[in-house]
Parts: C-alpha cells; sequence; structure tokens
C-alpha cells in the first residue's frame, strides 16, 4: 500500500497531531537522530516502503534515543523488568521512501509523565533532506506482567539532564 | 514491544478516536469480518504480537472487506491502475495478543468520499471474543504515479449497496 | 528479489536436495496440508512475494502439522518447555508467488530421530495448482537455555502413529 | 523458534555446505562487511532473532557488497532492468542473535558464471567476534519479466576487480 501526501490530493489535511495525543508531561527532551538505509525487504510491490514498517522505524528511533540518553532499552527490560508497553500509535505519511535511500529517524520524548512517556518522530529521506512521515507512539511503564509501575528516578533523572525547558515548546 | 490496556495503568484513557479522524463521508458500511492465526513469526521477545503487525493485520482486513464487497483490491491495482494510498494510520492496543491464538480483524468503511476513503478496524482474541485493539486508517485513492483520482462510479456502487444508513450511526 | 524457476535459465540443477540433508530417521510421516493466502505485506518491490516470507510460511506448515498430529507446538514450548532449535534451513525456489494468490503449504516429518526433527516442505499455488518452492528445516529439541533434550516419548508415539512405512519411500 | 549450534546437541554435524551448491565460476571476490543492530521487531517470543530474518541480513550483505564494489543494486534493477531472482538459498545457524547486539554480516561473491551468481554469508555477533550463522544464495541474472540474461561486461568487469585469484582458495 502507497503512502502519499495529502497535498497532492488537494485535501485538506486535519490540522495537527496535538489534540487527541496532548498530554503534557513534566517536561521533553530534545531531538535524537538515528539514520538508516531502506532495506529490500521493507518494500512491496507498489516500489515503495510498506507502511507498517514505519513503525519498525520508530522502534529504532527509540532504542537510540534511550542510547543517546545513556542508557539500553534492553538493559531496561533485563536488570529492571521494566517495560515500554504501547499504548497507542499513529502515523502521518508525507511522501513515499524507496529502496536503498539514506533515510533519518528523528526522536524525542514529547511527555515524560509518571507512568506514561510519549516519543514523536519524524522520518526524513536523508538527501534533501525531505520530511516523509511523523508520528507518535504512547507507551505505559509496566513490569513483565503488565503491571504499570513509575518511571524509576535514575531515568528520569537522565531525561531531565536532556530536557529542554517546556515553556520553549511555543 | 508490549501493548497494554491503559485500564490497567490506571490512567483516563484520551476518550475515542473520533475527532482528528472525523472525516464524514456519504455513506459506510458494515462490518466484515476475517479470522487469522498467529504466526510465530509475528510474536517479539515480549512474547506477544509486534504492534507494527496489527498494521499489517488491518491491510488482510481491507483485502477481505473487498473480496467480500464482490472485487478484489489486486485487480483495483492491476485492472483499474488505482491505490489506496496510506495518507494516515492509528492504533489503540488493548490487550496483546499470543502466539497461535486465533484472531478476528473487523473491518469496515467509516467513510466513503470523492477521493478518500477511511477503514475502521477491531481485533479480537475468537476465544472470549476480547477486544485486543481498534484503529484507523485513511487511504488517498491515485493512480500508478500518485496523483488523486476519483473513486470509479463502479466501486462507489459496490459500497453503496453495502452501505447500512448513515442516520443509524448514533 | 526475485524467485525464479532454474528451467527458464537453461540451467541443469542441481540433482536434489538429499545429499546434505539425508539424515534417515525411524520413520516419517505423511504430508499434511495448510492454506493461506498472500499478503500485501508479504510482497516486494519486484510485484512477488519476498524470498525470507518462504521460511515463514514453512513455520506456518510446522504449526499446523503439531496440530494436525494433535498437540500444539505452543504448549510444548509452554507446558514441556521444549523447543524447536533451528539448526539449519534451506529452500529452493521454482516460480514466484504474488498478492492475493491462495498458496497451499505441505508439510511432513521426513525424519524422526532422538534429539533431531527434519521438516520438508513443498508450497504450491492452489489454483493451477504449481510448485513454487520446496525446502527443508533440520531441528535440535532443546530446553529454554539451548540445551538438547530427547524427543518425549508422548510426541514420537504421535509421529509414529502418523508415520507410513519408511520402505514405502521408494 | 530457535537457532542454535549443532555442536550443543553433540551431533556431527554434515560435513560441508559444498556439495549441492559446488558451481565454480571464472573468479570469486574477497569478503566485505556490513554492520548493523538487531531490531526489536527481529526477536521472536523465544528471545532471540526470528530465523528468517538471516536471510533479510543477506540481502543487506549483498546491497552492500554492490555497493563496496562500485555500483548500487538499485541502479542494476532500474537502470540495466537487470534482476538478480533467487534461485536458492540456505543457512546453517550456529548461535542466536539477540536484540540490540552489533551484527557483522560478511558477504563475497563465491562464484560468477555467465548467467549465475553465487553469494556466501557469514553472521557474527560483533562483540566477540562469533559466528553466528553461514549462508549462500543462488542467483539467476534476468529481466524483469524472468528471462535469464547474460551478466553484463561492466559487473563482471568489476568482479574481476575484485576478485581474488581462484587458485589461492586452497
Amino acid at each position: 500500500m502507497l503512502v502519499l501526501p495529502w497535498r497532492f490530493a488537494g485535501i485538506e489535511q486535519p490540522s495537527t497531531l496535538e489534540p487527541t495525543l496532548m498530554m503534557n508531561g513534566e517536561f521533553e527532551t530534545d531531538w535524537t537522530s538515528t539514520t538508516l538505509r531502506v532495506r529490500y525487504a521493507e518494500t512491496d510491490q507498489m516500489g515503495i516502503v510498506y507502511y507498517a514498517n514505519f513503525f519498525v522505524w520508530f522502534e529504532i528511533g527509540r532504542t537510540d534515543l534511550c542510547r543517546q540518553l545513556g542508557f539500553t532499552y534492553e538493559e531496561m527490560e533485563r536488570q529492571d523488568g521494566l517495560y515500554l508497553m504501547v499504548a497507542e500509535t499513529r502515523c502521518r505519511y508525507k511522501a513515499p521512501a524507496h529502496y536503498d535511500e539514506e533515510i533519518v529517524v528523528r526522536t524525542r520524548l514529547r511527555s515524560v509523565r509518571k507512568r506514561v512517556l510519549v516519543f514523536a518522530y519524524e522520518v526524513y529521506r536523508a538527501l534533501d533532506p525531505m520530511l516523509l512521515a511523523e508520528g507518535e507512539t504512547i507507551h505505559v511503564i509496566t513490569d513483565r506482567d503488565g503491571r504499570p509501575r513509575a518511571l524509576p528516578e535514575k531515568y528520569r533523572e537522565l531525561f531531565r539532564v536532556h530536557s529542554k525547558a517546556v515553556s520553549s515548546r511555543q
């Protein structure tokens, strides 16, 4: 299935992603960036990247944001027994991605709350750069059995260190 | 990454999917159903279905809705040169799906407009049945090169035949 | 990447899969059959099913063979703590599979030994039927930690009940 | 499904991959290397990388080998209308790969013939390095419609430039 810009369709796009996902937390981080190259396996018969794979790229962005902030999600699961359970996801597609193109995934924590994290993503074609898609994922922090847990202070502190002033968002 | 019910987290879930995707068209269809069994390949190291795979299941639901309405999406692409380009997707996760479980994907056209189709989905575990996820995808009708096209009358007529009165939605 | 018949290439195909995988066990089972429909997600930009997905179909065939023999692999993992670890796989591609085609995966246990199972597969397009691919996977029976285990008698007995006389193979 | 070393199973492994895939060509290239990091999406419920994904990694190795030899497979398809159709694949699994591990895929052209290319692969965990898997894929060069074509001289020349003396193989 194809991905495509609303603008090509001459259709007014719903204004913004914000309304339903407006969950302001204490702070948010700056963007981190990850580069990847489109795999043949990620394309479909339309000759472009299959739409579900953008969520795989979002996950790569999350993993890399953790690493750039000073910890690994792998350790968070294994050592602390904490999981970022996905509660909601969305993606808005602007333009298709193609095999062998270099892609930049930008990721940031848009909201850090006691038991909920909201990540925001932007996917660019590196060449131009051109915005291909933007999305969000909402996660609840849980233990292995799915019971909600509070974000440990050590992670909160890491997020805080890398946060920007929330007031600068406007 | 895990999927999990908001309710377990004791968090008030954003009320509804409707607001941003409110795009009422001329009519909408009733639900169609598709059954599938969870593949080992679809699980991740949390022991549950990886979150991006729900969008693959949505696509299976779309393909089956077309077939149940009297045409195949495969022919729509090949014979008419028309594509349902994905412009926006979202999914809200309620409970995880596991390997070898039987799954029911319910799909309906929630809005049919001149150049835009909105599909809605519900994913159930067949056993209970228990609602695992619900989502929506917005598609723009285009030609092979991504230029928007009007939905041909033959498809519009098929949708109309299977539509229910919009006024019955409340 | 495409899959294609050797014969179109005018090349003499290596004679048979047998030599390196020749591991005769005590007995073997008859073929079981599973039907599936090609997903859009399974295609690549050549317009055909991506080659790695045939191994996903093999796994579906294995799961179904277990079910048709009277147990589920899911229970084997969860209740008995036994795993069929993949040690070697191969696939020979004869003709491509396309989106929305109905596919039949035939699976059989080609060899049952104390700690090793060899499964054989044939993938057909249901319409003709036309052979699209054939392959084999070799599995070692282990516990959760990867230590080899002997196949429990209850499974051996199930395999035996469904076995055909090995002497009838010729 | 798990991947696992033969040696843990106390089983004598079939001696070598060579016999059925013995297709000596005019020359072969040296190894090229590609690094990747295991994605969460690539794991399954055994907590390790799903076995079919090793073939996705092989494809990444092929793409990178082309680039390191001076052309892109993407251009080969788009500009020359030539495709490397997969005719046969195999993989032997030595040890499992885990989420977030850094992986090195080594790739080389093991045989270059008029219309057939054989690629060989080795997958290592970068840390040790430890060999996780080795495999081969055989490809027939075709046009878009699957008809066999001779490898153009420009590619043959690139392969030759990067080839090592075949006699040095022993």
